[in-house]
């Protein structure tokens, strides 16, 4: 194999989940693909690494010094999550109109993964007019951690946190929900 | 979400078998990543796109005229394939020393792919001094089409063609195994 395929392979590699062969299909392709296609993608690359970086006050991505989300949302609720990502996600579901926050990490021991690395200062920095704190970091021991801390830290503010909750996802079936789900499900059920 | 981020992510749904969730996680990907690594991304692109082209006699990727095996291969055998990508895995296995011939598709009649369209003119010319041709398309329609048709072409002229075995895969099991797989692994059956 070629030295530019294995270089151009080995960068493909360094992608979210990109194992030896996806990389080589996509090497493929870009080989495959004509110049001006190839073109568009690099062009691509470079404007979407030039013109996007973080929101300075909710860390999302965004072309702006401070992001659209910011300046127009609702701003007496604030929803917590771990990464931009996440952020995407309440945003296809359409219907929260608050603030959102990345942390951009959660604690880690483990990993020494503390408060002052990830983006708590400046969430607390933006409670000011806020009068709930949703904290949608993911029921991970690293979320769920964070939640925690979060809680103690806010709470004596007089604001009131809140977290999503957790049980069978729709459409989830109960004889596959996992023991740790399931369990959630049970001590949080509801009264019909 | 920025014009720039859409564009980026459009662009990595043409890699193959890449959605829009995997394309958006590629993307962030890029603007998480550090600009000299992103230079270095983008250079990989550019050198394997300016440097790799189809080998003239077998239709492999090279960066030479007529690629390294085509050179020093053993000359009597040569095994055709559909794509590129399918030498990428017989070289993995090492054990096949002969030339290899990359018909880039296989007939298709709905799809109106003829043996104009593909490589077929160009393994006939290779064929002097050849005894064997290995044809390893895939086992499905096209594949199948293909192999029948380089038989009844071939085999005038003198030489031996044969097939790859189908069959149970190793590792695989019986009750798991497709009809069609079954059945020809059945047919096939070899005397122990």
């Amino acid at each position: 194999m070629s030295d530019a395929l294995v270089r151009l392979i080995a960068s493909f590699r360094k992608l979210p989940s990109v194992g030896l062969k996806t990389a080589m299909r996509y090497a493929y392709k870009i080989v495959e693909m004509s110049t001006p296609e190839v073109h568009e993608f690099i062009a691509a690359i470079n404007e979407a690494k030039n013109t996007i970086h973080f929101c300075k006050e909710c860390g999302n991505y965004t072309e702006l010094d401070v992001c659209e989300r910011c300046q127009t949302a609702e701003k007496h609720t604030i929803c917590v999550v771990k990464d931009p990502r996440d952020i995407s996600a309440f945003e296809k579901m359409g219907t929260y109109n608050g603030l959102y926050h990345a942390l951009h990490g959660t604690l880690d021991f483990q990993k020494g993964i503390t408060a002052e690395q990830i983006r708590v200062k400046e969430l607390i920095q933006r409670l000011t007019n806020v009068s709930e704190v949703i904290v949608a970091t993911n029921p991970d021991i690293g979320g769920e951690l964070t939640a925690a801390y979060l809680a103690q830290l806010i709470k004596p503010l007089g604001i009131k946190v809140t977290r999503l909750a957790h049980g069978i996802p729709m459409g989830g079936e109960v004889e596959y929900a996992d023991e740790l789900t399931l369990s959630r499900a049970l001590s949080d059920r509801k009264e019909m």
